[in-house]
């Protein structure tokens, strides 16, 4: 087949092997991928998976890998001791998780768990989810995307009392302000230097948008709360300043450490970004603040299938977050756009739209 | 009055103004005040009190500082503005916050609010609590050092399907472990290079102490939690293997960072340690396993006033704590005797042992 294979630090297209399924694995045809900003992280960090002990996700510079775990495939074919109860044909969408006779692997992000920026890839059939929708394949891929920053807003069970504050406004940052919106929480408050993507907050749900090379996150935050929305005044009245809960949604270095120190005491803080490299927390700040902090975590499987519901039903829209649409050979250049933060929050790779080649 | 008086790094005794009570505020005479690392945090580090932009806490060299923070004293005389509830001659304590006319300062961290390593300091009347008991002072005053372990285990709120592992074995981890004892939580392990901290772990009421220089502290918490106690096999046999709630009560660098890597995924973090120079953290691991770190936070009013009633009502042994009680002169070679973790939980101090010097 055809794939963009990363090796040694970079993206090429190319011919490689298909994949063989194994055990419990479907055989699937990649119809639409998007590109994330894990993949950057995946590919610019090799010291990032030296500390993952799970072997869940191995970057060997030495080793092909293809990335690609925000996917919309079809079914082509089984491996052994499979149910077989989706036809072939039938386009389907997963967690990014492959079980294998060595243990669960990040599809895109190990040698032995291809992603979609291939032609094929595998798929655990226990988790394979189809899709009842006539959505474009462009969309639904969206859907795994959207499921990270759905399950920190489910998850992070934001009170009338307290009020969100999303750092980033990027794929995780706009997928948990529409959940929020669809929680009834509110005012959103919403945090980007992009224009372009402080828009597409407001688009998918944000009230207030701040550009915090105008004013300080925290001090616009304040002002909301304590501006002159009546509904706040009165709750003000009741019990005092909300509580904040802030969304890191950036995951470069410092920037945590920044929340930190500007945040109010007794913050809720659910770091959904988090830098691959690590990052030097003034932990004494968070002591005298008693701070928390959660982070990340993959979505449950609830929330994963509830964001895909949510998207191959059309109820959240999610064509604010789409720009162009890609071929194999365009990878690579796709990658080094979605660098630039100005651009689409997602760039789709569609690797099938030049036919099959097998190797 | 006399005090030990911390200058430019070092501590010596002297004689200083006496200190005048403000609006609110109780002149006390200091009766025993025990030596915490916190004061040696606070003296070591001239850095941290710069990330702290709350002036609660303020640390000039080259103004006089009078440290001491866990305190016994007795009531000698009134500001203005106060109700004069409590006579003359009676034995307080209290949160060590003294509200003043430029905002609330820690008592025995701040040149405005000195504290109990004098012969006299202030405390606000409002916060002041009665020493309803005949114990002597040196055990009273060990009161305000349980309130911080025992208000982080008493958040942390251990569910009867998670066990706890509680890192380092001072002050506020024998308190953590005290109150989790209480609230029927266990089996609780406990970790401490130290011997002497192991044995006082298992006299507070640890259930298994281990020495992390011959295992991995998680190892052990695993070793326990699929051991031989029958009541651990019925719960997993229904739950599965325990949440782990680790209460990380060291300070030291290095250490949340290294639970971070070892602990099991989705483990409740209560970071009650901190060091004052911030750390290092591996977010991306914390993010692959869905870590929460709640940070420390000082105890709650409620909190505070529990550990205080349990000490002085006795029902609380805090004898195991207690080393040897020394004079002013003898305060800064108990700062140094206190750097030494082989030595007791708690050197106290006596202020007024060899009576009353005026300056």
């Amino acid at each position: 087949m055809r794939a963009a294979v990363l090796r040694g630090g970079t993206v090429e297209a190319r011919v490689v092997a298909d994949p063989v399924p194994g055990p419990g694995q479907l055989l699937v045809r990649s119809l639409a991928c998007g590109i994330c900003a894990s993949d950057l992280h995946f590919m610019d960090h090799l010291d990032a998976g030296a500390d993952d002990d799970s072997g869940m996700s191995t970057y060997d510079p030495e080793v092909d890998i293809v990335m690609g775990h925000e996917y919309c495939a079809e079914v082509v074919g089984y491996g052994p001791d499979t149910e077989r109860r989706i036809p072939v044909g039938t386009r389907v969408s997963s967690l990014p998780i492959l079980a294998t006779p060595t243990g669960r692997k990040i599809i895109g992000q190990n040698p032995e768990s291809p992603g979609g920026f291939g032609e094929y890839f595998l798929m655990s059939e226990a988790i394979t989810r189809v899709v009842a929708s006539d959505l474009p394949s462009e969309i639904v891929c969206v859907a795994d995307a959207i499921s990270v920053g759905w399950s920190a807003a489910s998850r992070a069970q934001v009170t009338t009392s307290e009020v969100p504050l999303v750092i980033g406004c990027g794929a995780i940052a706009l997928s948990a302000i529409a959940q929020l919106r669809r929680l009834g929480v509110g005012p959103i408050v919403a945090v980007d230097f992009v224009a372009s993507r402080r828009a597409t907050a407001l688009a998918m749900g944000a009230d207030v948008v701040v550009d915090p090379a105008e004013i300080s996150p925290f001090q616009a935050w304040r002002d909301v709360v304590s501006g002159p929305a009546e509904s706040m005044k009165e709750l003000m009245a009741v019990a005092g300043l909300p509580g904040c809960v802030v969304f890191e949604c950036v995951g470069v270095p410092g920037v945590l450490d920044s929340i930190i120190k500007g945040c109010e005491r007794g913050t809720r803080i659910y770091s959904v970004g988090g830098p691959p490299e690590g990052d030097h927390l003034h932990t004494l700040t968070a002591k005298r603040k008693g701070l928390n902090i959660q982070f990340g975590g993959g979505p449950s499987m609830d929330h994963w299938d509830e964001a895909f519901e949510a998207v191959c039903s059309g109820s959240l829209d999610v064509t604010p977050l789409l720009g162009q649409t890609i071929g194999l050979d365009e990878v690579a250049d796709g990658l080094a756009a979605a660098r630039d933060a100005t651009g689409p929050v997602r760039i789709i790779v569609t690797p099938s739209a030049q036919g099959r080649t097998t190797a």
